[in-house]
């Protein structure tokens, strides 16, 4: 393990391999960027590892030294909160295929010396739960008391549990799904045309270059359409006009600046994330998302894949979002049944809130009562 | 008026103007491109003017010169089908702003002898109505027994109730709204952007070169995912895998090939647009979409557009679908009460389809039995 904190990633761990892939062959070395908050107890067992969503990082409760902002959860984890870090472990790793400190295409390939760009391998949500499984194995962490994420961080909880049952005692998965829809993979596949159309992709070679920033912020935009509801939207911005300068309750301009308040909204996080994510890793990672199908994994039947999980007495935590129509509620009843007919432990509940998909990431004391008390009962 | 066959877009108007714009400014001349239908009765009461959708053309119920293709609604249109040319005169044209023998971006500008390009002037849904009305003064037909449309043809005819409700006896809006939501007007957004960060469309003055015809692509299949349900997406293409020569049945390629039917779906939906339409005319009519709120140019009170139709004893006729997420029968619904808040008679039925807003372009025997029914007790 080296130290990473000069890189801005906090710590990493460099891990000799291989992880052998769910699309064959191998990767090594693994590295691995992560952050830990708590004390391993000496049983080792308050030990909870949190999976992040398509675009987070490793701060799940710390300030990024990328970006100087606050942890994406930190409302969530920390001292006294609902993942209390007073009593708990926590573990949150860089997913496999990122860019902000563990292996991803953007890292360098030792074969050539360069980054691997697209020459890196093709990974699964499995492959990104054997990474970090190898980050546990490394920091000495035999059984989680619990895994917990939401959206992409949901789909490795669940698979966590599917792949590992003996290492789990409880799964929380919030607003996610087992797998993709077809409407998932095509606003993905849009992104994803939209960076490759992009000539600064060079098929993914700009790193010596300028990065296709114009096509990743057209994905961005597309993709933080299914972040939000329609009604949150209509509440937000409705079709209220920019202030100009002559025109401070704004007009329209009769031209294709940005005329209304969501244009605006939307032009800004598709610019703003350019800077802090890579376009190949945006790739590789939506790629991840619509390959992850759990019944797939273990012959089509989803309660198979959680068999292990109840046979061990896994528990499982699943909450969803009413207005969340990128992995609305009915996915997350699909995974309460195929737990049921599996015969493990689970209990759900579906949250309101006017905030679509996005609800899991800000502040929400029904979810926080939700999670605090979940993980309260398992202590 | 010229002959525009040898041009491929049936019929044009070149009709002297100016056309007063709401973004200020005038257009002289304007070509207007249309196809007619049956025969115009000797007391003129039996037209009936069909407005098309974005990317919809005049040949509403003809093969298309251009792509050989059968017109966009020949199942609703014809002799003895549910919009009777052999009792009703059918005009439809090509709207103000489109590429298809219109007037619009791609036209050569009589001030420079070049293509206007981004100096066309930027038009609103009521400016297509105004041109269509000097095209119907051009035709010699004063009042329609029925203006229809469905998608952005819907917008047409609701403006053309508000803007000429002495010129209309009756109002069928298919798959609309009254306004452009925020979320409606986000996706829209996308779609600009994709086109415009193409450096290919070099500022709209791509008409001597190569088309931005990879980030047209993108915007056509952003839009694409949006005409269509999720249960529609997942009826026809769930998580089925592309065959491949050695896995008849698919198999993943741990690659960024279309590997999902899906994927290759939207791929040839995006590229095959790009054949038939021109990027600027995308953007304008985009931005009139956008731009379009009956209640907003009513003073904010959308009763009060209907005012006019009304008074003059002007019918209405709604029809939604229960899967369409772009238009939903919520935006219906509020036309229908604004229209009995004016004291418009209205009929109003939601349709059930799993084809989402596409619905109204494919084969339905409901909506053509409530447009024959409609149109029947007009005559």
């Amino acid at each position: 393990m080296e130290d990473g904190a000069k890189l801005g990633v906090g710590r990493r761990a460099v891990l000799a391999g291989p992880l052998a892939l769910d699309g064959g062959g191998a990767l090594s070395p693994v590295e691995i960027a992560y952050d830990t908050y708590g004390t391993l107890a000496p049983d080792g067992g308050n030990a909870v590892l949190i999976c992040h969503a398509l675009t987070m990082d490793q701060h799940v409760a710390s300030r990024s030294p990328r970006t100087g902002k606050p942890g994406w959860w930190a409302n969530v984890v920390g001292p006294g909160l609902a993942i209390d870090t007073d009593r708990h472990f926590v573990v949150c790793a860089n997913v496999l295929g990122s860019c902000l400190g563990s292996s991803g295409p953007a890292s360098i390939d030792p074969a050539t010396g360069g980054p691997f760009a697209m020459r890196f391998p093709v990974i699964t949500v499995r492959d990104m739960v054997r990474a970090q499984a190898m980050l546990l194995d490394h920091l000495g962490v035999e059984t989680l008391r619990a895994v917990v994420g939401g959206s992409m961080g949901g789909m490795q909880a669940l698979s966590w549990a599917a792949t590992y049952p003996e290492r789990v005692r409880a799964c929380v998965a919030v607003a996610t799904a087992a797998r993709h829809t077809a409407q998932n993979i095509a606003f993905h596949e849009v992104g994803r045309q939209a960076v490759m159309a992009d000539p600064r992709w060079a098929e993914g070679d700009y790193y010596d270059a300028e990065p296709p920033a114009a096509g990743l912020a057209v994905a961005r935009m597309a993709a933080h359409i299914t972040y939000l509801s329609e009604a949150g939207l209509t509440e937000k911005f409705g079709r209220k006009l920019q202030a100009r300068p002559l025109y401070p309750q704004g007009a329209k301009g009769f031209g294709f600046d940005a005329d209304f308040q969501v244009e605006s909204y939307l032009r800004h996080q598709g610019i703003s994330f350019t800077d802090r994510f890579d376009a190949n890793s945006y790739l590789y990672i939506t790629r991840a998302m619509d390959y992850f199908d759990l019944a797939e994994e273990h012959g089509g039947r989803l309660a198979d894949a959680f068999a292990g999980a109840a046979a061990g007495g896994t528990r499982f935590c699943l909450v969803s979002f009413d207005t969340d129509w990128l992995y609305p509620t009915a996915e997350s009843r699909a995974v309460v049944r195929a737990l049921h007919a599996a015969g493990a432990p689970a209990s759900f509940v579906e949250l309101s809130s006017p905030y679509g998909h996005d609800a899991f990431l800000l502040d929400s004391p029904e979810m926080e009562a939700v999670l605090a008390g979940f993980l309260g009962g398992l202590a």
